[in-house]
């Protein structure tokens, strides 16, 4: 079968097509015909070393995949030949709290990931996902969309009445954004860039905020709920964000911390997470259990995934060029 | 001051119109001046004696209302003149969980409730509405939205991709309903008539069941789910709704139990509420905190509550007797 | 190997020793040398074929049981041989809720139970046991004390300054005592044997009441509270306890429907649930993710699990026959 | 009456002795006679000018009293004449999230403090203590422990089984150390001084760490706990001590942020918190509600106050003084 490997060392340069043989299921094992996957950019920092060098290579990347499960081993029931499942990010978180077991259990690395024909999985590894959904859009849910519904409800609880500001308009953000407004929240969008908060509108976005023209935009997004602070944010800038985040932020409110995006080092005053009694809460994806109640919302709602662009799996080095460049609003995907 | 009084003894001949002196605020107080009340059945039944047969007279009944702050009296900054605000249910109850001394201090008895011109109150016992909302609809909000909300919320953690069972037409449930899809959730409704059902499904019910046709609709409920039951049920009939509410509720859910219309005496197998994992959790109204917190799930969504009928205050009596006929379709109110 | 099953129908005179191959683990299995074993009521219902008599024969039964690694299979990473372990009441529930599929991965019905000298599980099935329990002291983990764990913490969030009332002195109750006392809360325990109440109070209850002399012993634990009634009830009883546990639970407060030892069919008037705010949560064992919690809460407070007596393997049958006598005072155990 | 008062500008040299009119309740009211203070850091900023330079003077400091009812207004119910209370940190927070009108509220600034011979308060503002503790352990209550009791509970759902680290032996962090005891974790104390730490082994530490032998203490707790981090962490150091923090804490563990002693300005690394889905969440007291639910674990586990020294309420400048000399361990008291 063909595959992406990283192989020899770190750079796309070494991101190249292979050959590998079709693995087969053992007990409690599933064999998946792979139909797509998406990028994210912790793929992108895997293929270049910057997520660990310590990687051992060759490794398959990505995470995110769909496929269709072809062939079953022994005392598998959860799932059947024919089903159409995405692959869960963290293999063995199930349920419950992390722990380091569960999420050193992560595809894409150091488990080989969804860049190949064929994946041999445990059968408690996949989920299946809504029939609505094209197998493109459902590639784009297991890492990205997950965080953003962990954040606003494992973590966050957010609900009908809340204000939710979500900064930028990459892929966990715009789900963030889709996701909220399925909660019943309101959503303010901030971007450097007037056309994608136009499009972050078109998405349901209550209010936008160009946060160039408006360096000061955490004062601007507390002034837009008269002054009390939004309920949440969901902060992808960490180091170049934080500081704004908690002026934005209600006394009490939660500030999801997904990214480090504008710096992972941040210079902060620490007395306002103190006196507002502020939560910071990193956020690592999510378990297996909140993807399937994510894929409810997303069911119920019929949420559609945004999708920036297609590549054939021949061109997945250009997806991951196109991805280092930054002008896709939403995910980019790899048919396979 | 016009007001109305339970005079002498219970039952409807005994609510009377009475004149009382206005009363005044002293420190930490405020004067409503009262412009719409909404029945609910602790009033019906308070009325009847039927509710606390000890509660002294003469009695003003009803807990929901709406006024305009007309005076305030010395050391109030909560609220200020010309604001319109609700009655809060059980004045003492802010925030937090109920104790004996918060469920004790709810209007309609023991303390004198709406049916008046005015109300002096503390200014911690009222809560401000939302602009978009008539007196009239405001005024249904405080004890019956309020106690939907809570089930929904406070207890209930219903969020988007949940199912919830409301069962019948009746205030809580009409209520319970819009909030559900507030939420992000789906509702299955009951109802012995199908116009009603035709009613709920033009306000978002996604399935509704006729239960005089189908006797097992907890069943056909976790059918309508695929087999794995619903998440919530909000059960109104007590005694003759739990049986069914278990058979419809998934492993782990919950049960809501708002009311006893069914028979508050019931005879019920436990083995399923054990072997099923489920919750009964009692529901009475709620907090302020929780009242503030939905009024902004109501604005977000603009909600319109069901009103079924406005009668002026003289008519007061025939309001009631309407009431106890039972063939309403959303809130009875009283323009004051 | 030699094993306990019941054969050709259901019954004491059924449980028959046996003989069976010594089973091999696959990937992902390890295998057990069984070491001891405890009994549950349900492991009596479940021979007396009232629990399930549907439950396709033979079957060893069981749940709850301690083990040697002694061999394992590939891909095993989570035990290594040599490892004492017990094994989870339910093999898939993880962690998180509990859901159709996790309940029905049950030892000692539907699945073979710890009545073996040998036992191949997934190494998913399995959790440590800390160092300073005896075999026999640790097969009683798995099942009563995990359940008490449950409806303390994930249901009850019990803590210090917290008052339970814990009905009689069975496995599930003692262990209630000793982990509420664990939790820092103080433990009112009722018993119809005031030498059994007077063991509680070596254990640590703070309170006993002997239900045969005071049947309004729900009143009386509400009055040693002050009159605020009680946090938390364990409730074992069902329809014989029910209404006696409303009257002792506070406003807002939990009941914890462990068991239905009194009938399982309740006459209940709900009014009271409804007016008090009362939570009834079924509690159905648990999952991993709480059996290892809390074993960390043993091992910090050192309890030690009360065994009433310990049978030869031989003498298993003697063993369900003192169980059904229903004089012992904690665990029953079987070494093997 | 006496009381010291901040006049004429900040600095200890402008805490001096004055005289006021001895103050009347009005309806809903109650007057306290003082018996006992306590002093916080927060006084000592205050006193200073550093924890609100806007702060109007003249100001009696201090948040934390206890005092016995002397004499109550109208409309009096919540406490009698007679009856030792505590005086709540912040005035209208009853329960509930913290919002900016409750947190606005507080004792010793914005609104005069407890170092008068008399204060008149809100009913509301007040909360019994437990009888065992003298007047000057009481007073100790309101601000240090309920701050170690909201992190611990509200937030941080500390119990039996999981180990917190404490930094430090200052007023908070002994509480915290007493009432995680009492829920039932166990305890990892740092300080610089050999002798505070083996203080605080004798009042139930686990394991202490002196952080000047030991820079890498943050490495050394999660070693403790075999490699897998602590459940709690206790961070009053903030810019100097949350990099460890980190380091110490489990995946998926909470950090709460109590002071920022070492610097509120913090250079910091949000990998860690991001990868290892840490909750940092600042601590602000907490509500009445909380203060009760304390108080009764107080009870439950006759737990005694760290009482440095008392002084005479003459020689309050010196009690400020050895507060700043920072030499203290325990709290330090003035009789009233």
């Amino acid at each position: 079968m063909q595959c992406f490997e990283i192989q020899g060392g770190f750079g796309l340069d070494h991101l190249v097509s292979a050959e590998r043989d079709v693995p087969s299921p053992g007990p409690g094992q599933i064999r998946l015909r792979m139909r797509a996957a998406s990028l994210n950019y912790r793929d992108y920092l895997m293929v270049n070393g910057l997520y660990n060098p310590k990687q051992p290579l060759p490794l398959i990347p990505c995470s995110d995949g769909i496929g269709i499960v072809e062939a079953v081993g022994p005392d598998v029931s959860r799932v059947a030949v024919g089903d159409r499942v995405a692959t869960n990010f963290a293999q063995s978180w199930i349920a419950g709290k992390p722990t380091r077991e569960k999420v050193r259990s992560t595809l894409g690395g150091p488990i080989d990931g969804t860049l190949a024909e064929f994946m041999v999985l445990d059968q408690a590894g996949v989920s299946p996902v809504p029939d609505y959904l094209t197998d493109v859009e459902a590639a784009t849910l297991p890492c990205a969309a997950l965080t953003a519904w962990s954040a606003l409800t494992v973590y966050g609880e957010v609900r009908a009445g809340d204000t939710v500001l979500v900064q930028g308009t990459g892929g966990v953000s715009l789900f963030a954004l889709q996701l909220a407004r399925a909660l019943g929240a309101r959503v303010i969008i901030t971007s450097s860039k007037d056309e994608k908060l136009e499009r972050a509108r078109k998405l349901g976005a209550w209010q936008t905020i160009n946060y160039v023209d408006d360096p000061e935009w955490g004062r601007t997004a507390a002034k837009l709920t008269g002054g009390t602070g939004v309920d949440h944010v969901i902060d992808v800038g960490g180091g170049g964000t934080l500081e704004q985040s908690c002026r934005a932020v209600k006394i009490g409110g939660h500030i999801s911390l997904i990214g480090v995006l504008g710096g992972s080092k941040v210079s902060l005053a620490l007395t306002p997470i103190l006196m507002k009694n502020v939560r910071v809460q990193g956020i690592l994806v999510g378990s297996q259990e909140s993807f399937e109640s994510m894929c409810q919302a997303f069911e119920w709602h019929k949420i559609r995934p945004m999708v920036d662009r297609i590549f054939p799996f021949d061109e997945t080095r250009e997806a991951f060029l196109y991805l280092s460049a930054g002008r896709h609003l939403g995910k980019i995907c790899i048919e396979i």
